[in-house]
């Protein structure tokens, strides 16, 4: 089969290189599933530019998200099936609640080869049924952006309908988190550096925009916007730079999920933030198998269509990786295989 | 002032006679609200008639769900103010987490005076602020009906947009359950014994109704709904009769919450359900004031409208009692006071 | 391998015939087990009798609780090594989280092959470690009662220190219940036929005993015990005939776990009880991996040693189910392979 | 009566001064305590010291710990009667659940008159009755210290009995959770510069112990007590300094509640280590009267006795600050004043 390969870990988008390597056999409760599409995180350009700890080994297929078709299934399987559209999860061994200590030693593109080639082998519990109303490009922006998002809102911040959340940002994880928080009735304020791009996501139901860029004080905006209440959750995608504003624009007793590091590690702290807004801070990677299952679900009865920014070819995976750095996407960047 | 009154628990609804009572004065911590509407509730008939155990003082005013504006407030009040339009919270004495063991001993239309005159006396804690958009009339509707079944579905079930969750008739709680339901994202499936009231549970967003009468296991049509998976939640109005029901269609690791007792009190239930569906049961009575207000700021942000069946004047108060119990309503039954 | 096999549910104890059966392989995230003991329980007198509706396959290796020590891994094992001394967990396939619809069909002992035999083939998934100061006897008790007497006190009812169970019989849940009760700090009320099995719990930390056949008023006990409070959280072992004194003895707001059906099924229920004590039933079949890891930690850390009845050899296996079915037990009852 | 007071957030500990107050009178809900003894929290020394930002009244009596005797009561009180020995509940009006938002504006000794005085007005749901076996002074150290860090390690990390907690120096509220970790169950790391409290820690029932400064990284050590797994829990009260540490001490899924900022407030911060370690960081600021009545129930089973470094006399209340204020203190630091 046809595949991309990455050496190591910060081996650069240039160290993508095309491979030929041997179809891959399904062994007990795995599945082979034939790759329709991929989709790219911020996840994978950590890792191509190794500013990511976990384990990766060499010689790895990248890439976490991906949808297919299962064509041959391994003795012991009952959950899925041949002919089944499926999507990987990015933990192939965390089934349900507390993520494994390992988790990443299984994790697609990192610690096992992942979903940039015609083929992937996956275990029978990492794999999620696509909602029916999703082609094979849109059920590949499923698992990390969208699982994640569904874990922060969902199962950390356990938000109820009326409720506020602030999204940072409208690359995949804030996109799919605005469409999810207007299926479960909550108001959302999302912010951007582009009143273009806060345009178009009021367009799908954002109730407030912010421009951080003309506004760069966005939490006493969202502050005033909740009338002095603050919001009920922020969903951080931006790391150091703007964790600080985050405790700004929380309500006391709210909730912050930390899912990503746009801009890099470091921030000072006032610790005595905690204090003051008696805020719960959780750190997400992921979710589970049950999480994305029941994700699927609202995704397939609110007929929730997944924003692709952009579809690469095959032999544009460079390309692909290369726009996604340039920050310019609205929602997912999706590359297709098959 | 002018007030309803029972002498005591089991009167009878011929027990009613309205009398005039001192206006009362609200002492630290305490507003007078000027009453503008009240609404009627399977509890008070049951209390009329003498079917409910918890403590009802002698004489007392009858009915927890009454909505009006405050007229005067007490000293230490701080978070309400003179011309706030509010609603009486059942349990006067629940802010908070855990029902305190003594709960009933502040009910309204029971352990102390409620809301079936011109004028009461609650305490602060004991009221919420009327969503802008509701008029009295409305407002009266919240506290015992909207409250239960918010506290059921979102408190105890958890209930997660795309999920799916069945409603017994088409009584206040039940229609309010199914408006929440449209606002979280839950499919819903509701009973009745009448197609035409089933059609204008569909016209308020319902997505499946089961004539009850015509289908008579209508546990096994919940299942075929739900494609042989079960509902995720049951909101149980219906008592002994129909729990066993609720079994049936309840999916493995589903709850149910028991909110009513329609049909009486008296169920053989077998056991081994509860290990076979793994299903999780809770009796609910009522919600606290944050409960209240949580569901308050939800009615609010989705403009949600109570749906009111009819609305009786103060001198026809038996007449609103006779025709509760007529069980011919769909929604809520009300007494304008003012 | 020399192993025990049943013909179908419902073959009753004389059905158990000894066999030759070849030796297993693991597959790829399977690990072979040579087992050391097994131990019975309530749910295998069931099956043997045809009173347990899961799936059971014909020809079937029965029981669900053994443990012994890995003598071959599969392909792709990485959470065990061979030379562990492991348990296996009665559902294979449930890690975390909820459990899987389909648990039963990967039940040992049930859907699939179960421990009484000399070897078993287990998912990696699907065994813990033992406590290094277990013996192979005693690592056999845990799965099926400890697991889910756990799953009760721990996850389910929350149970915190200074908080009183109420336990029913001295059977392996409840002697299980007792002695994790006392490592949590959590009083303990048990019940019992015999005055002389109260003083055997009494002797491992249970704070009160009540001879339910002299006082078969043990709810009202239990109240007065509770200095009318009531407890906070019931076993419920009995089924039927004990249900409806459990909601008597249980505090407002308290819960009730649903193990085990001992007296049957069928029960009276005045369903206005779930009302009147707001309580919450929960139905509890086993438990995850996880929870038995966590659970595995705290036997560790507290050096809990559990309580084992009596051990048979294993060519008096029938012996040992009678045993059981006699009701005489206090704790478990062991066979041992090796 | 004789009381304290302080003249203003600020003013110092040679602001405190003596002076003659009206005895105060207890109004509808509320009772007047004579109060026994007071405690000394570190929030009484930020107060002063003006380093906190709550709202603070002018000429204010300080101290938030205090317990005594109810000597009169006002109408409507039903929960507590004259005669009971109680402690006061730091936030005055937080009943049960999510703390309510302007929690600071009725905290005694800050937002409302304190305890260091010869009687204080209580708000009925603002009291909690001691455990029999406890005196006064014992009683009094309980509301700040005892309740957040139960709050923290019972509600906010719900730990199991078997899992581990790193706790920060022997101060009050470290003290206090090597006692409740004890009977929950847990295993405890206590920290601290000195080894001669590190011994009477371990006298205590603490499993280990750390020098912070003979093992400035306590972090690596409590990582090898853990056997490379990490600590289920960290009470921090350092702040800043510490923070960074309890990332690294802490597991993979584990928790860490921020409830002092010993060393200051300003930490610089990976952002990374919420992701790395999937991290939960809850800020808390005391509990509910729900959770100190909890607490207290679980203080009384166990006869718990809190820790008392000193007891200092009425007039010797400035010598109490200054005693706290130089760190040397085990456990809590108390003012009789009856």
């Amino acid at each position: 089969m046809r595949a991309y390969q990455l050496p190591k870990r910060g081996a650069g988008i240039d160290g993508l290189v095309q491979v030929e390597r041997p179809d891959p056999q399904p062994a007990y409760r795995q599945v082979l599933v034939k790759v329709g599409a991929c989709s790219l995180n911020f996840r994978d350009l950590l890792i191509a530019n190794g500013n990511f700890d976990p384990p990766v080994r060499d010689n790895f297929i990248p890439l976490s998200d991906g949808a297919g078709e299962i064509v041959a299934a391994g003795p012991g399987v009952t959950r899925v099936k041949v002919g089944d559209r499926v999507a990987g999860c990015l933990f192939q061994r965390w089934s349900g609640g507390e993520a494994p200590a390992d988790s990443h030693a299984a994790a697609l593109g990192g610690g096992i080869d992942g979903m940039l080639a015609e083929y992937a082998v996956l275990e029978e519990e990492g794999v999620v049924k696509l909602p029916p109303h999703l082609s094979l490009e849109e059920g590949a922006t499923l698992p990390c952006a969208g699982v994640a998002v569904w874990n922060a809102m969902v199962e950390h911040a356990r938000l109820q309908a009326g409720q506020t959340v602030l999204l940072q940002g409208t690359g995949g994880v804030s996109i799919f988190g605005l469409q999810f928080a207007r299926a479960m009735g909550i108001r959302t304020i999302i912010t951007s550096s582009s009143d273009e791009k806060l345009a178009r996501a009021k367009a799908l139901g954002a109730n407030h925009g912010i421009n951080y860029r003309t506004t760069p004080d966005w939490d006493n905006a969202a502050m005033t916007i909740t009338e002095g209440r603050g919001v009920d959750h922020v969903v951080e995608v931006g790391g150091a730079e703007t964790l600080v504003r985050s405790f700004g624009a929380v309500r006391i007793g709210g909730s912050i999920s930390v899912i990503g590091v746009l801009s890099g590690y470091k921030a000072e702290l006032n610790t005595g933030l905690f204090l003051a807004r008696r805020a719960n801070v959780q750190g997400i990677s992921g979710g589970s198998t049950q999480t994305f299952a029941t994700m699927a679900r609202a995704i397939a009865v609110h007929a929730i269509k997944p924003v692709i920014d952009r579809i690469f070819a095959f032999a544009e995976a460079p390309a692909a990786y290369r726009y996604l750095a340039s920050g310019t996407h609205f929602g997912k960047v999706v590359i297709r295989v098959a």
